[in-house]
């Protein structure tokens, strides 16, 4: 019964995917004698929390109930919104079940004590592992301050990218590519090298799907990308962000401004490429939780070798190119999890997690 | 309910692999009054077929029965075992249900001729496409008389099948390999270069698992390989053909034999590799209905390339080595259809078919 309505409070936190980060996606359901009387969930940022939501939407009064939440009730005011803890005390909640203690430092076990203290039954743990994988964006983000990296890699069946370097290639297929419009929406943003904006001049906006524009942030360290390019170009240029060094010229950082496009300046390692651990630091003080890497070869392999994603997506064509542009050039091999399988029309989706 | 008879026909006929080629995998019901009175298979090469032996199981006389059968019964008399046909039509069956027409130019066609003649209902192409992914060996083997082609490479996700040339490197898990050991037990032969067996020295046996040893044949253009090679030191070297050429030495040739190893000599192509449209038309004349191609990157790429293959199955460990051995090497991509994928341990194996 527990697994039950936790389930459904999965089901509710879904529907803020896209809306709330960088807060956790939560779903609430109130259950007083065994029925559902109420169920909310966090729908956008700076909105209330799911607890206030379905407090609110209940159809009779909470006293004595049972509240279902995937996340710890909030115990902390430092924030937008008012704790939900001493809402939930003040209704006389009877029980409370959750899945996941929130990792936030200024929660973490604090709710539920509070709860405890004030006479109300805590359970804790239903469906653990599934709410650390529907918040796994939130959870890295409120532990380290650094965003979730997900490494998206469209590849042949020999792990080749392109026919050869500097070519546009078509490697996968209609539903990889409604796929991975669909993948944007859930990132905070989307990254890429300027190699992929001056090979393929991609737009990275979400298409062909529902779904909000994510920030597109554009690795640039020797000011290589035109300003004609496309992602120069768009109508939400303020949602393009480029990162560069103090190495390139001023017409390049005065064309890109002209844009309305940020530049971000950071150091470059000795390989002269961007520090990409600062920038990921940089990205967690933007409260940015969450990053889509999606190329090229030189970009995913710095990810991979200083190993800092989290994931892995790869978009498999059943092609043998035989030659042509590898996805990482490595120097030490990785080990991953292969985590599940999806096809996507002729193409085969698989998700690995780093180990 | 004819597919429920055919379902049954196909896990009966399962029960003669590895033991029939190059005969057909055949199960055979017969059906009386809705009751199964007789069920068979064909066992073993040169025993009798699947019709004869349910015709023999069954329980009562099978007179006015249904008689289901996923392969068209046979109607010709060069063979070891009298034809099935005639023997249907004197026990006056009244129907005959099967999946697949025999494409064997000795019968198709000819065994559902005859029965209709003699005024027996019948009805073809029932789970047809089951039939043929059933017996794919059999049907290339009986439309070309040559043998079924299935390439089986382990490699990383990046297309990697070792650290570098000449290193052996365990690519994929347990699973994997135990998988591996039922497969070889499914084809007449199993097949590797030279180089694998410099670097590998593997046995090609079927081991930890029930099923018999099938062929070993060895590409060996250049007499490389050693005399102290496992594969030529076997208890039963009779089932080891090295293929060679009469570019090799007397003293490579001599040593072969007193191993008691038989020797192929081939024609070379252009490249200085054995010739392998040659090669399958002689494993065609010699009954070799199935052959798995175990490695190495030169001769998968030669198979690839030369578009020999029918089938590729991948076995892929969730590793990024970043570096290393392509498992293929080709001069022009190669698309394929993905069939279906199954997790072994944490690899991941796929099959494709060649399109």
């Amino acid at each position: 019964m527990e697994s039950k309505y936790i389930s459904r409070c999965f089901e509710l936190a879904k529907k803020g995917i896209g809306n709330v980060s960088p807060n956790p996606l939560v779903g609430c359901v109130i259950v007083k004698e065994g029925k559902v009387i109420g169920e909310g969930w966090h729908e956008k940022y700076g909105q209330p929390h799911a607890e206030v939501n379905a407090i609110r939407n209940s159809t009779e009064p909470i006293v004595d109930s049972t509240l279902y939440s995937n996340l710890e009730p909030c115990s902390h005011t430092n924030k937008k919104t008012p704790p939900c803890v001493p809402e939930i005390i003040k209704q006389k909640v009877a029980k409370v079940v959750i899945s996941n203690i929130d990792p936030n430092p200024n929660v973490n076990g604090k709710g539920v004590g509070q709860l405890r203290e004030a006479g109300i039954e805590v359970v804790t743990g239903i469906e653990e592992d599934k709410g650390n994988e529907l918040n796994r964006f939130y959870f890295k983000y409120a532990k380290k301050r650094l965003p979730y990296i997900t490494l998206k890699i469209a590849q042949t069946l020999d792990g080749k990218i392109a026919e050869f370097e500097g070519k546009q290639s078509w490697i996968t297929g209609e539903e990889s590519g409604k796929f991975v419009h669909s993948l944007r929406g859930i990132f905070d943003a989307v990254l890429i090298g300027a190699n992929t904006v001056v090979v393929d001049d991609p737009l990275l906006t979400v298409r062909n799907t529902n779904g909000r524009n994510s920030l597109r942030i554009i690795l640039d360290g020797n000011g290589s990308i035109p300003d004609t390019a496309k992602i120069l170009n768009l109508e939400d240029n303020d949602k393009t962000l480029i990162v560069t060094s103090e190495a390139v010229p001023n017409y390049y950082t005065e064309a890109v401004k002209k844009k309305g496009v940020e530049l971000l300046m950071l150091p470059m390692n000795g390989s002269n490429k961007i520090d990409l651990e600062e920038l990921l630091r940089e990205a967690g003080r933007r409260n940015i939780s969450s990053i889509l890497v999606e190329g090229g070869s030189n970009i995913f392999s710095q990810f991979v070798e200083e190993k800092l994603f989290d994931e892995l997506i790869v978009l498999q064509s059943p092609k043998l190119f035989g030659k042509g542009l590898n996805s990482v050039e490595l120097s030490e091999q990785v080990n991953m999890e292969l985590i599940n399988t999806e096809h996507l029309g002729s193409d085969l989706k698989m998700v690995f997690r780093k180990k």
